[in-house]
């Protein structure tokens, strides 16, 4: 069911800082930056690898306002690796199955993601502590 | 420098459960299952992909003991995303590079990790909250 680890979400304070960072410590390029409404975050994905799997992507994440999702997470933890992101290749059937499974959906249907990407999250206290996000690649 | 997203590593309690549920609910499979004494974990590791940059694998780590680094994480902040690993090819470059960069390391020299692999772990206070292992693979 799961293709990839599609991406590693990383909250931070200061996108614009630590995109430099990743770009100059680990040399990762940004391959996109949007602002995300409806999930209150300034988004930049940087590239790590290209395999016929799918991408994988650092997704750096400043929240808009501190009551957002990712803002109530900085305040309660700090900096540090806010939820893991998985490639499927069909995001409808991976919700039904997991859905069965027992596991709440925070997304029972998915939602638009960065990039053209349909996304959904799994609640984190049903997955041993961890937000998981599924990811369906756009058709780019 | 970094290849690709080789492992998430996530703290549990129970490792034989944390496996039964990652293989029933999302269909992975484990690959590998050791004891690391010097990291004080049990852990397992579970495929996720197979790509010409090198496997993909969710990382199921359960303490020792209460007083190990996992074992203090757990108590600290419960179960959850512990760390990322990235696969390199030359780990001995990439620290070279990374500590005259400013990034303190945790381990200077490269240490042995499970299935054959050499990791170094990055200071997370240096990587904005992140602990970031580098991987270079075993020749298997």
């Amino acid at each position: 069911m799961l293709k990839r680890i599609d991406h590693i979400g990383i909250a931070c304070r200061d996108l614009d800082a630590t995109v430099a960072f990743y770009e100059s410590t680990f040399g990762l390029t940004v391959v996109s930056r949007e602002t995300i409404e409806d999930q209150g975050v300034n988004e930049a994905m940087l590239m790590v690898a290209d395999a016929p799997a799918g991408m994988s992507y650092v997704q750096l994440l400043q929240p808009l306002a501190p009551d957002t999702p990712v803002g109530r997470f900085l305040e309660r933890r700090g900096e540090g690796i806010h939820h893991v992101g998985y490639g499927v290749t069909d995001i409808d059937a991976a919700l039904a199955a997991i859905g069965a499974s027992g596991v709440r959906l925070i997304d029972a249907r998915p939602r638009h993601g960065s990039m053209g990407t349909s996304i959904a999250f799994l609640h984190p206290a049903d997955v041993g502590g961890v937000l998981t996000e599924l990811v369906e690649s756009g058709r780019r």
